[in-house]
């Protein structure tokens, strides 16, 4: 949950994930957290609120995560997969088998913002009447985490097909240092002279379509490391990113 | 909604009946409506809220109804179809093609008592953590609501919601004149100095999973085109794989 601003929508989500049988909780820069109004909300679900973790931003919260997926209620121009709360859920469930998934929803007044949105995999819009679209954030995820069993109660033991399992897939935090990384070579090139910011966004766009594991990550980083070079980059400079995460 | 306690579910639950296309809100001997604290949580769901009609007992509720489904948590000993949230959806959906439906939600402390139970025609037991079993009213009305908008939707094959639409699907020709392009670019880097077949199928494989679109190939080879004249490229040598296939 991003920067939510009622208390007693981060207890009620806690209550229905107990419900559902979820129990990792993280909160980014919720206005007010621990919080009483939070604690009667959930009803009793003090263990999830106990062990929820809080971040500062985003980008912390999903580090670790290869899936992520960010609510809205808007229908994007950009070409993000945007999913039903079926498709969601059941694309969450087999993405959990390799990797560690996040749902994300926004602060009550406006959503997530296009930053936001811009760190996740896909989208997630819950059909709603296009007459009173605006869902409280505790009932979009009472929704979600519903699906979500569902369709972790419907699943077969699963088949992977595609050769993943001897990869390691890609986190959010080598993401970011990979874009980081491209952006630094762009800004050589006359690239990014300009109002290009919508180029970048479409880029990061495909890119996070298209890597999935931390060696096809690497190979990237190969790529932009041999540029730099060729463009006569003072050696070391790619290094400065891969420094292990504090 | 029997004998609700607290006036937040019951603005809470207009609000999510107005979500999810729903208008006829019924109560039974509610504890306290009107009540601001209903309309605050009702958050402009409020025509749902001043047409909700109040009744002295769930009799009187649900006389011209024929087919009455009430919300358990418990599993009934008594030989009532008992159904889940997607049979009750699918019932109420059919069965109000000839007759007025009602779904029927207990108080918050202890649901449904046997006596309400028997006015019904089927039971409905949404699935949850045995755990923690105990469903917010509003959260449970929330479930059965967002189930029933999609079943009452007939589906028609749903329309693929990412709006591609306004971009021109890549063909494979433009893909690979981009990884052309990618090739050349990467020949004047260290990179392809050395046995470098296999990471050339892997930024190709991995590409070809994130590019989707004309624009986005144009986009990429913009990249190219840059890193080409920041390497000191003759001009011209990017124009070169631009000629129509022959």
């Amino acid at each position: 949950m991003v920067e939510t601003t009622h208390p007693g929508n981060i207890g009620a989500t806690a209550r229905v994930m107990a419900n559902m049988g979820l129990s990792e909780l993280c909160l980014v820069s919720p206005r007010s957290f621990p919080d009483s109004v939070a604690t009667a909300r959930a009803a009793g679900a003090d263990d999830i609120l106990a062990q929820a973790q809080t971040f500062e931003s985003l980008e912390e919260a999903v580090a670790d995560c290869g899936c992520v997926i960010g609510a809205t209620a808007r229908r994007r121009s950009l070409a993000w997969p945007l999913l039903d709360s079926e498709q969601a859920a059941s694309r969450v469930v087999t993405e959990s088998e390799r990797t560690t998934c996040a749902l994300v929803f926004g602060p009550e007044a406006c959503g997530l913002s296009n930053a936001h949105l811009d760190l996740c995999h896909a989208h997630l819009r819950i059909d709603v009447n296009e007459g009173f679209p605006s869902l409280n954030v505790a009932t979009a995820i009472a929704i979600v985490a519903y699906e979500l069993r569902k369709h972790s109660e419907n699943r077969a033991p699963s088949t992977p097909t595609n050769d993943l399992e001897q990869m390691t897939p890609m986190t959010m935090g080598e993401f970011d240092q990979l874009i980081k990384h491209l952006e630094r070579v762009l800004a050589r090139t006359a690239f990014l002279r300009g109002p290009r910011i919508r180029l970048i966004r479409k880029l990061r766009r495909l890119l996070l379509q298209g890597v999935q594991s931390t060696q096809e990550v690497n190979i990237l980083r190969g790529v932009l490391t041999s540029l730099e070079y060729a463009l006569g980059a003072p050696p070391g400079a790619g290094q400065e990113n891969k420094k292990t995460p504090t």
